[in-house]
Formats: C-alpha cells, structure tokens, sequence
C-alpha cells in the first residue's frame, strides 16, 4: 500500500518510518526539521506526497490553532485548507480531533475522513502513555519516593485506573475515587482505598500527591485550601481542567497541569500504537488483510 | 430498620447475622438447619418473619427448580407461592435471579421488586470471589504450581479481568483473549500476551491451564482436540456453558464445570457484598441515609 | 547417563518420567504402585535398578521412620540397608534430608553422596509450592475471599517473602513480621506492614489469618488467645513447629498444622525443580555440559 | 535528646527538620544556604552547634574531596579535622562511608564512630529510592513506554531486586540476571526471566534498556557492541562502574552513569530514613527507648 504522512510531531515521524519499514511505500510532507529513515520520501509538496496515497495520516490533533495545520516539525506554516485541497475524494483520510470548521471543510471537498483517536484502542494505548509520563513527573516534581506515598487518584476512568495500577506496582498507598457504586466497586476489587468522589470535603489533607484525571472543575478553591503544605496536585484532565490554578498559586499549592503526555513521553511507543490502530481501521474496512 | 431475609445459603445467613449486628430487627424463615448468632429472629413462619419488615430479602438465585424457593439450609420445602402470599404490597422486596414465571407472580400480587444481582456492584464483588474460587480450583486439580503455569482465559469481561490479575499476581504466564480491538488494548495495557478469539485455532495446545468465561460454546470438540494431555479446563461461564462436556469426556480431557462458586468459597465475604448492595440500593431509594 | 531413582511419592515419580523424557537411561525401584511412562524400566530389584547408574536419586526425606526407605508408592517395605548394599562406592548418590543414622550407614559402606535438600535453589522452588499450598489452603479453610483479608505472615524468610508477594496479588492487606531493622526494612521495601515479632502482643486480634513459617514455639497459648473466633491459625514450620496446638484445641481457636505441601500440591512442578536441581550437581561435578 | 548535624545535602537538612519535629534539641552547622524549619538551631560555629550534643551526625559521604566535608549546602568550605577537633570524646558520632585517613583521624583524636551507610536498613531504603530514580531516568531517557519494554537487570542484589519488581509493576518484560544457581532461582520465583551473567554473550542485542547493578566491569567494549542503536545503558554500580563509557562513546551506545540517585530523587524519604536509621542505632546501643 500507499500511504502519506502530512504534519504532526515525533509520533508521526516514528510512524511514516514504521510503516516504510513495514514495506509500505511511505511519503511525508510537513516533516522537514528531521531527518527520517531512509527509504522515506521526505522531498516535494504536499500534493507530491498524497499523489496515489490509499492512506493520508493527518496529525492528531489536526489543528495547532484555527484554520492551520498542526507541523511542529516543519518550518514552514500550512494551513488545513491547503492539505484538502491537494487530496482527492477516495483517499482514505485519517486525522484526529479535528474541529467542527475542519470537519465541515473535509465534507464539502467530498472527502471522506474517520477519526483515529475515537478508536478505543488508540486511547487505551494512550492512556497508559499518560500514566507512565504521570509517574514520571511525579518522581521528578516531589523530594519524596512514590513508594510509601500516600496518593489519591481522583477519577476512575481509563487513566484512573491505569495510573493507580502503576502508582501500587511502586509501592504507593493508592486511593481512587469514582462516583458510581459500580465504580468504586472496581477500585475496591483492584484493591485501592476507595473514595465517592462526593466525600472529597475534609479528607484532601491526608494526600502527598493528588492526580485529577476527571474533565471537571473538581479542585476548586475551597478543596485546594485543604492540601497539606508540601502535596504536589497534577492535573491530567483536557481543557479547561479540573484544577482552580489561580487559586492554587494564591495559596501556594503546588499545582501542575500536565497535557500531551503520551506525544511527550513516548513518541516511539505512541508511534507504534498509532500504526496499530490504522491497521484495525484498514481491516475493518477490507482495505488489508 | 427491620429485614426478613427468607431462604437461601450461607451468604443469606451471614447477610442476616450482618443486619443483625448493624443494629437492624432481623427475622429469617427457612433457614431453620443451621443456628445463627444471637439476635437474630429464626422462629415462626414466613409470614410471622416479613411481618412488618420494611425490606425482604430473598435468595440468589430465587428458586431451585420451577415454583420452589431456593432453600437449601431449611429442613422444609418451600414454594415461591407461599413467600409471595405472606408479602404486602408496599413493602421493598429484593431478590436475585428470578425466572419470569415468579416474575409474573410477583406482579400479580401487586408487589414490586428490584433485583439486586443486576446491581454492578454485587457483580463485581462476585466477581472477585468467582476469580477466586478457580484459583482454589487451579490449584486443588492440576499437579503443577500456577507460578510459571501457562494459563489461557477465554473472555475479558469481569471474571476475566479479575481472575487474570490474580492467576498473574501468583506468577502464571497469563494469555487472554477477546473480540474487540477495545479489549485487546486493555488484555495489552496489563500486560498479559493478547489472543484475538477468532485466532484460537491452533494455539490451545499451547497451555496448561485453560479457563473459560464466555457464555457460548467456545470450546467446541474440534477445539478440545487440541488442548494437552494434562491441561485442566474450567469452565466459568453460566448455563449452557462454553464447553463441550460430551466431547471433552470422549477426547480424555480433563474438564470442569465450576458454577455458584461465590456462595460456596466466600459466604461470609459474599454476605458482606450483599449487605453493602442493599444498602446502596436503599439509599437510592431514598430509605436510608 | 543413566540414572535410578528409588522410592519417594510423586515427585520422585515424576523426576523419573522427565529424565526419561530427557533421553536418559532411567530405572526406578519401589515406585511399583504407579504405572510410569513409556522407556522408564519399572521391572527387577533394587540391585537390578541401581545397576550401572551413573547417578542414583533416593526420596525426600530418606526416610519415613527409622531406617525404613520413604516409599509410599510401593506394595512392600523396604530397609535403606537394602538400598545401601545394592549400592557401589563411586555411583553418585542424592538423597535429601537423612537422617544421622542413614548418613553413618552411608559412609561405612564407603558410599559418598550430596544432600539435595540442601541445595538453595531447590529450598527457594520448593518455597515457592509450599506458599502456593498454603494460598490454597486459606481458600478452603476460610470462609472469606483473601480478597480483602487482613492476614498477618510470622516470619520473612524464603516463605515468608514469597507467601506475602502471592496473598498481596491476590489483594490481601499483609502484615510481616521479623525480628531484624534489615528484614523490617526488606517487609517495607516490598510494601507489606512490617511489624517487629517482639511486638506481636496485643495485635493479634486484628487479623483474619495468621500463617506462621518460624521453627520456634511463636504462638504461645497467651497468644492464642488473642486471636479472633474466626480467625485461621495455619503453621507450615517444620517439627516441632510454631503453634500450641493443645492450647489452641482449648481455646477454640482454627489451627491447621500443614506440612509436605510442595510434594502434595503440585508433584510435577515438584519434580521438575528436583530434576533442574539434579542437574545443576552434576555440571558443577563437571558430569553433564 | 540533643542532636547536630553537621555538613551534608538536602537529606541532612530534612533530617534535622524531622529530628525537632520530633522534639528533640537539634543544632546544625554547614548546611547555612537554606532555610530551615522553625526550632532548627542554624546559628554559630561547629564547635556551637555540637557542644553538648548527644549525637552528632556527619554527611554521606563524609568527604567530597580528601581532608574536605561534605557540605554542599554550605557557602563555606569545611575541613573534617575543623570537625573533628570539635568534637568531644564521648559523644556518638554518626558518620557514612568515611575514607581511611579520616577513619585514623578520628581515631586518634579518641573518638568513637559508628558507619550509619553501613546498616542494612538504610541500604535497602536507599536501594528502593535508587530504584526509583532508576525508572525515572529511563522515563526521561526513552523514548518508548516502560510498559512492554524488554528490560535487562544486571545483578540480583538489593538494587536488582527492587528494580526489577518496579519495572514488572509498570509493564516491562524483565530479564534479571545472576551467577549462582541459588540467585536464578529467586529470579524465577519472583517471575522474572532468569539469565546466567556467564551467558550474556550473543542476548544482548535482544533489550531497549539495560541497568547495570553490578560493581565490576560487566559491560565491555566487545559486549556493547552487540547492543541495539535505540537501547539505553544505565549504570547504577558505584565506582570504578561496570560499564565501559570510552568504548560506548565510540559504537555510539547511549550509556548513562548514575550515581547517588537517593539523594537526588528523594531527599525527603532519604531524610526519613537516615532519621529511622539513626534511632534503630541509638535503641540498640541502649540510648533511646
């Protein structure tokens, strides 16, 4: 097969060289800060690069702002506009997150698209990316060991569960908490100190680390002020998140906010799960066997 | 408050004793084999036992065959005709399991029910004891330690989920298969070795132990006839099961069916669970706080 | 090579089979109540099995009393003076556990031979079963999940370590005990609670399971009767072991004394540690490559 | 009781905040950049801050350079011998990993000492934080997840161990490896692969990490060049190190040397122990309860 790669960052990168390397004839386009493995045409325009592409990668997310194209590794700008027009309808488009702006313009160039990063299994893969790169920020941010650690995972969720599994493989004392009974059933059978998220009031002192994962404003002033001194707050959840960070800095807690860990992290990892998935996709339609 | 709790195992047993030391009016009716701990009401007859009871609890699963309450720990026969009549409408009765015929009798009389099984957190917590109990299982009928044992589970679904974090905590080399790339990803994310269920074939001479949690006859002859010579299959799954029992008898492999395993290994755990599930659905329901 | 293997119980039944499976010569004598794989010779005397072994595997312990060869699969009684004479000084003799009597009687034949018992790598593998035998037996002989069960482990020696890691997979809340700061920081570094043996006082009454694995009266008659009414008491020390067990029989309290449970619950597993073991003699003998 | 601590990091400067916090008298010198907690004694000379004092604790190491404290907290720069003279015969004097002339020095001055770094509590807490710092690193240092990552562990010690546990609970594929039968044996029983160190020749080229435990030089040239070009080589081996940083240099093999991870890592946690450390020697010599 014939794919294209346009724009994105080091995942990108790692996946056009994984799929050359799959035997794929691999253009990229937007990609020119790095130099990639060879047997990758990185040379020409981005209509150069689709030309008889049956696959075209767009990065995930789409947009670095409106209207243009996510290229941290090109030195040039493009815009999404200038990517659509170069394909043809029949191309099998994959992107990610695309906005509603974007969207509508795929559909009236007649371009079919499918959103990888709704895959589930593209977000599970994710997901542990960005609890590892959690762990990780932890063990660089806090002057304490996460052994014996006493951590609250705040959300159930992919990464809730995923992070406190982690946090407990290193020999932190881990507590979860969902608001469902089913929820915290699971955090129970999985063995971690379960907590409904409604009985956070009072309890937030007890923590050297407190992980939000819930795409909701959970840590609000009130419940920051009950932080010990020295607790360092992460927040993993997407905009606008789930942390008052002005009213962390007024009282001086410790608060970080922690986006695109995975891309960050693991960009050879991430790679490998993007391609993965595409290949679900491409089976699934009857593209690849 | 006051429970009756009618019929049923040692998990009802240990449920009334619980309500009982919960500072709950307890009366039980046919559970007349055994002596429960101070307290609780065991004399009289159904009727005298749900009077004036706010919430009756009934067995997991109701009957025992068609029209006969479930009631293995009474010296009598009881028949789910005669519970229903003593019952009054307005009266919250909880029960587990019930075929539509008792179903229907239920509603004829005018009295509503929940049932309680369907509550995601017993299922889970049940779960954890089932995972459990073919652990013990494991162990009891092979000859080989389930550290370094190669262990296929069939399903990702709770039991499979629970019961491969347990076989991985002894140290088994945990294989577990599913349909969906969303489970795959998650079979990947714990780190047991992921088998695609249409990709069986050929590869169940591979294990030691196999463990079947998927209600559908997956282990069909065809297949048995690959299994090894030592490899103890198990089956989990709930009527009609997901294994030839005919075929494995005929082919010389060892196979067994482990139904109820919740109630037989851990009644006091599982009255336990019973307990917090009531109680969850009656602070629902607004009767408890 | 060519080895005989002489009497034992399952294990040594097994070991047979494997060193067979191995390519080796292999006679067995006093294993005659089981009928062993294909190429295994079962047929003679001792004097006929032994004849021309290169290296000669005796059970685990020698003996089962006085100067009576441990052969539990065997129809007849047979002396280790029987075994000793059919012996030739110069074949390689394994035995485990003999007693002083045995061990003199060895000598003044002018018989060398190598404790295999006494090989750390065997001791760790056969740890290994006996914590799995223990797992399985708090499964049976409780009427809760370990799930959840507060258990506390007496001792941190090679049971001890391994016994804690299995209960805390499978999601137990363990407590360690050990008399040194170094095996106290060891308990800690593996995330268990550590409390010091000499503290046992007064905390006994939290657990739902106590295992000791110390050769040394630990739970004194005092003790016990701290212990709650439902709480199991398991000793898995060697004679005399751990546990007053008339004091407990008075007291009411679960106490269970189990021994042999490498041999008894996974006899292959079993076997193929004796045989690794076997060979690992030998290389450093410099009689296999 | 009256402490000082003198010279040191971060770990010396939470250990005396957390010995006032403990109530008792606490004094220290040389650690004069920062600011410590309240009730600290920060003021006067080191003959001032030890005058009277019960035990005195010096750095880990004590020296950065012959003759010179270790105080890199400290605008000045501090002789041991102006430490030493004033000292008083009599006091308990705490000191880690001292080099010999300083062992004479404070011989001849009559004073008595006791090598805290050589407690095997506080070398197993510092192998956990090592441990950690380990993981920390390859995070930072990859750029692939540790879950799924193949990982080699040179050397089953203390640090081996804990890293090894650390690494599986995150998802690796570990490999640990060992010289004698005995260590091999723990390697399988905890679940790892085991390898013979005398049998890396033609293996190495299988791992994306290798950690180096063991203090001889294990990595040599003619091994690194057998390493992957994506693979990432952590020394963690003290001094001379087991790695040979010129050859890896040449072949271009990403290699790393870490050293005094703990104290970098977990000041806090270290502090803790060194505290625990401390009291466990003071209890033992009959100075504390």
């Amino acid at each position: 097969m014939k794919f294209a790669v346009i724009g994105g960052d080091m995942r990108q990168a790692r996946l056009a060289e994984l799929l050359r390397s799959d035997g794929h004839d691999t253009s990229v386009f937007a990609l020119d800060k790095i130099r990639l493995s060879e047997g990758v045409v990185q040379e020409g325009t981005a209509r150069y690069a689709v030309e008889g592409a049956d696959c075209v990668v767009l990065p995930l997310p789409l947009q670095s702002r409106e209207g243009m194209l996510s290229s941290p590794l090109s030195e040039g700008l493009h815009t999404v506009h200038e990517i659509v027009t170069a394909l043809s309808p029949g191309q099998l488009v994959l992107l990610g997150r695309a906005d509603d702006a974007s969207r509508a313009l795929f559909r009236s160039e007649g371009l079919s698209f499918t959103d990888y990063f709704e895959r589930e299994e593209l977000a599970v893969a994710n997901a542990v990316a960005a609890a590892e790169g959690a762990v990780g920020l932890i063990m660089q941010e806090t002057a304490i060991t996460i052994w014996r650690a006493r951590v609250l995972v705040l959300g159930f969720g992919r990464i809730g569960k995923l992070l406190s599994h982690r946090l407990r493989g290193l020999g932190a004392d881990v507590t979860a908490t969902a608001r469902t009974p089913e929820a915290l059933a699971w955090i129970r059978a999985y063995g971690y100190e379960a907590l409904e998220t409604s009985c956070l009031d009072g309890r937030l002192g007890d923590f050297d680390v407190i992980v939000n994962t819930i795409p909701a404003r959970i840590m609000t002033a009130e419940r920051l002020s009950e932080v010990g001194a020295d607790c360092l707050c992460l927040d993993l959840a997407s905009k606008p998140g789930g942390l008052d960070f002005t009213a962390a800095s007024k009282l001086g807690v410790r608060a970080m906010w922690a986006l695109s860990l995975p891309g960050e992290v693991a960009p050879t990892t991430s790679g490998v799960i993007i391609r993965d998935t595409i290949y679900n996709i491409l089976r699934e339609k009857g593209l690849m066997i």
